[in-house]
């Protein structure tokens, strides 16, 4: 018998994740996990970043992982940061983002004797706590769960739930015994790289690819519609590939902007269900007579408020669980396999579309509420981003819920644009955090020189579109991105409270007020950024914010560059509008008949 | 058959809550209960605080129900609001502390026919959500969950969860679909009011009470410990009566701290175990021939590190779920009417005590880590409390998870003070919001001359004393402060960084560090204060703290009242010190006998 070499588990676990490719770690430390996050130092790269609170920990990591297309990691201790964290794990787990929730327990004999450790929660009637108590939290918003207990298994167990996580993108959990952390294990299944290849049952796959090489062959005015499961499931440059080979029209849905190129040729538009879509684009893509739709998730929002006007006889959908052939499902086959089998087997020579994204007429976008071309409001903000041309190539764009989620559809994104946007979660106070998140992960590939995961685009500059209400929720997390010294471009959305609930309700109630006069300019400065390191602006006139946005010094920041633009509070986006009228209409139509059928039942 | 009159469902719940004392609901709006939110408008004086952000909304509610002893009420959104809610609910079962979670649902058919409405989850494998799934999240973290369905049972269901939040002094869940929220429902049952009395089987009760005055009569060294469970059980009053009565030598927990007067002849001390208690305390409570130990929550740091050093046999534990007559368990009694039935059958003439509070040499605190009486430190800081007598009759203190948490303890407090701290829960941040309902209830209270709950005591000045680290978490909740003009009294500690977790483990590591240089005391004003109504200062010595301390401006507040105590980084209180080292030994043994069972196993 020879020993091999010993690590022990918390030093494992994150070599693993540095194997991933993972370098920063987000978390909030606490006692049931301070000798576990002491493992971090010890692996070189790799470093610990603590956010404020637990919530915008996971924000943060889950903002990470949609830039680096890898498993963002967050560390909380038991119980208390655990369920802090929650929503932040459910928001990725509804938008399919990989995350790695390592939660540090008490150690295992606490545990055994239901010791009343601080954090715990008390049995029913009062009794002695069941530390496994918390872990169901994390079934409905994970994949895997991963209760570290024996030290045999705990390497087995660590190595499934990074997988999981990355092949599912989805959330996985890994709780951490305090003393498990600590105890040492073979270090030789490191060696093994773990193996993240999709692969199709090739049979299966080669039927499915045929039958869909003949279906693209034949139509005539077909058209490719990339939403943003395209891009978790790493095939965002297929698709692309997939578009220029085809030089079928392409669309994006909400949730995918910026997915296909939207400054190339093929581009037609971003589709928002027949209801919320700009004249001509839901026409022409819903008249096709093939769309191969890559990646949907088929969300009320996203869809314009449940208005998806294909015919799924001529849909060819692709999704990382099952491919569906004009209603022919083949279940099991993983779109990203099959989309490189597809580009690779094209032939460019069989195809017999007729029609060109430059055949197709598109309108303009319609106006806002308070549309006034010499006032600031979402119509004039979207003119002046376009008029600007302030998006540029490898932008992250992160737009928090809220108003501005509907009016950043009209402005179309440079080439390889990285939108981060909760369209279909909607969980408010999210894109803050993500951005500091997605400031973590752009700065540590470009000084680390890391090489990109499958189908990632390279992370540019940040630019944080967030709303005041939304702002409200998550505002430490400035801090945090002072303390790193991140650069990014945030433009505070003021517009005197929650305004999209405006739009649905109670435009004047008090419940949709927010805390007024806060000094937006002064935040970053209180939680300690330099003066030096900052410019603020505030903005409430078109003509200004076209010039503040053509400024050199915003293309590559050196400082944060803050601005806070001033929006009426009545005034909505239109794809808002439209979308707050059907489905208005909608559930007043579903509880009509609800209610008439349960009278009819009695 | 007779019309009754008709309210809606929303308006009936609020109702509800006004009936039982409820003036201010707390919580962040959505779009699945901004309906239900309208009803609050309906019901004269209730009125809406709208919070940054959800957990905040519930730690504010806890805190409200901690000093109005009723039912603190805070409603969130689906899944989104709720789940981000959750840790604070979560604190409030583990305390005792009752809350009633009301959270907006989608409309009845959406969820019937699983629509993708946003914030909703997909249920395993990308399938139709089940509208459902957050529910179990309530429930290790609540007596009872209502899930509002039919209109025939909504009253019913809605008295239920309050009456089980008043009864169990816990959390309960009442879910409410969005288009219920607007049905008519009779009003009758609004004019009964709801029963709230604590009723003991009176045979049983006689004869526990019977054993108890025996034992009473015949103690010649007896003693009361109160714990928090007898302020949660509205037994804070009668607790004190019982030691006017008897003039037993009194003592608090750690988490009592407050609830018998520490004013008073009779009151010997803070009781924290035999490892953290002064010299003087444990030895004469644990040597005594009887303790009346009252409402007890035996946890780990509220124990000094499970160092109880009581002897069963010579304990009376009153509790809500029992009560134990020195190993003599009488199940299903409640402490509140059998200890007004002791507190009225109690005959002075009978008692044969002999140990008066006067006769016990107590010591005095011990200094902590830095202890240099030049300098600003703990030690130095609680005699400045002690000094400059600053604590007040009817203060209600709420000291944030950290080491303010060890070194208050040696501060006593004066009479009818209400103590905030989770010393068992621990979660920190949570202290900063718990401010917020505080000052709300005493608010509330004083301008509406409302009646106060069975054992309460008149809310005063609140006095909020926050560690920089827990203070990062849920900063923005001092917005809504300065939104409703509120007057704290803020002692903002800062020592750099997370020093009870140095205290731990790590003294010196990166993970403890926070976001440094945050401008503490331009926090009020970015956050819309005006100037005219905050008075900041920095402090970092102990001649001007006592100073400080000592204004009479401090006794009424007029302004906010914001102080920045600097303290050593690696200063640590002597009770945390004492635990600290105590659990370290206590956990390796463990971590020993756990190794080697298994070893002995295998
Ligand atoms: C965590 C959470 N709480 C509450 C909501 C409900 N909600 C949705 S949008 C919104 C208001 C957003 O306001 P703001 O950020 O100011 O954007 P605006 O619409 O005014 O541009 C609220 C409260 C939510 N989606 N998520
Ligand atoms: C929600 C939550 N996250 C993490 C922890 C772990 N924790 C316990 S105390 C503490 C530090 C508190 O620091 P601070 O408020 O600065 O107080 P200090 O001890 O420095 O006085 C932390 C991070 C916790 N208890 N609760």
């Amino acid at each position: 018998m020879t020993h091999d070499s010993q690590v022990t588990v918390g030093q494992y676990l994150f070599s693993r994740l540095k194997d991933i490719g993972v370098r920063h770690v987000f978390g909030v430390p606490g006692d049931f996990q301070l000798q576990l996050l002491d493992f971090i130092y010890t692996v070189p790269e790799m470093v610990w970043v603590g956010c404020c609170n637990e919530l915008n920990a996971a924000y943060a990591a889950d903002g990470y992982a949609r830039v680096r297309r890898i498993p963002g990691a967050v560390v909380t201790t038991y119980g208390v940061g655990e369920s802090s964290a929650l929503n932040g794990v459910s928001g990725a787990y509804a938008e399919n983002v990989p995350l790695i929730h390592i939660v540090g327990m008490p150690i295992r004999p606490v545990q055994e004797k239901r010791l009343m450790v601080h954090h715990a929660l008390p049995s029913p009637g009062r009794n002695a706590p069941d530390y496994k108590s918390y872990v169901p939290l994390s079934q409905n918003v994970s994949c895997c769960q991963e209760v570290l207990w024996e030290e045999s298994e705990a390497a087995q167990q660590i190595d499934n739930a990074i997988l999981q996580a990355y092949k599912q993108n989805l959330p996985t959990y890994i709780y951490v015994p305090l003393d498990l952390a600590m105890q040492p294990i073979s270090s030789a299944p490191l060696s093994s790289p773990l193996d993240f290849e999709f692969r199709n049952d090739t049979a299966q796959e080669d039927a499915a690819l045929k039958e869909i090489l003949d279906l693209i062959y034949k139509a005539k005015t077909p058209a490719i519609l990339a939403d943003i499961i395209t891009d978790r499931a790493h095939s965002r440059v297929l698709a692309n590939e997939l578009v220029d080979i085809t030089q079928f029209p392409a669309y994006n849905s909400a949730l995918g902007h910026g997915i296909l190129d939207e400054s190339g040729p093929n581009f037609v538009g971003v589709y928002q269900g027949y209801n919320a879509s700009i004249d001509g684009v839901h026409q022409s893509l819903e008249s096709s007579d093939l769309v191969l739709e890559l990646g949907p998730l088929r969300s009320d929002t996203n869809l314009g408020g449940f208005s998806r006007g294909l015919d799924d006889s001529k849909v060819i959908s692709f999704r990382p669980e099952f491919i569906d052939v004009c209603g022919k499902k083949f279940d099991g086959l993983h779109m990203l396999p099959l989309l490189k089998k597809l580009v690779k087997s094209l032939d460019k020579t069989k195809l017999s579309a007729t029609r060109k994204a430059s055949d197709i007429k598109v309108g303009t976008f319609l106006p806002s509420t308070k549309a006034d071309s010499s006032k600031l409001n979402h119509q004039t903000l979207v003119q002046s981003f376009i008029d600007a041309k302030f998006f540029q190539p490898n932008d992250i764009v992160v737009a928090e819920v809220g108003t501005i989620q509907f009016s950043i559809l009209d402005a179309p994104f440079a080439k390889d644009t990285s939108f981060i946007s909760q369209i279909f979660y909607s969980s408010i106070g999210m894109a803050l955090p993500a951005a500091l998140g997605a400031l973590i992960a752009a700065r540590e590939v470009s000084e680390l020189g890391l090489p990109m995961a499958e189908g990632a685009v390279t992370p540019g500059r940040v630019v944080l579109l967030e709303g005041d209400g939304s702002a409200q929720m998550t505002i430490q997390e400035f801090g945090t991105m002072a303390r790193f010294g991140l650069k990014p471009v945030v433009m505070l959305l003021n517009n005197d409270g929650y305004s999209i609930e405006r739009a649905i309700h109670g435009p004047e109630q008090g419940y949709n007020d927010i805390c007024p006069s806060w000094k937006w300019r002064n935040l970053f400065s209180v939680f300690g950024c330099k003066d030096s390191d900052i410019e603020t602006i505030l903005v409430d006139d078109p003509t200004d914010l076209q010039k503040y946005l053509s400024r050199d010094s915003l293309k590559v920041p050196q400082k944060v560059e803050f601005s806070e633009v001033i929006l009426p509070m009545l005034d909505y986006p239109w794809r808002l509008n439209k979308i707050v009228t059907r489905m208005r209409g909608y559930n007043m139509n579903l509880i009509k008949e609800y209610l008439a059928s349960r009278q009819a039942k009695a």
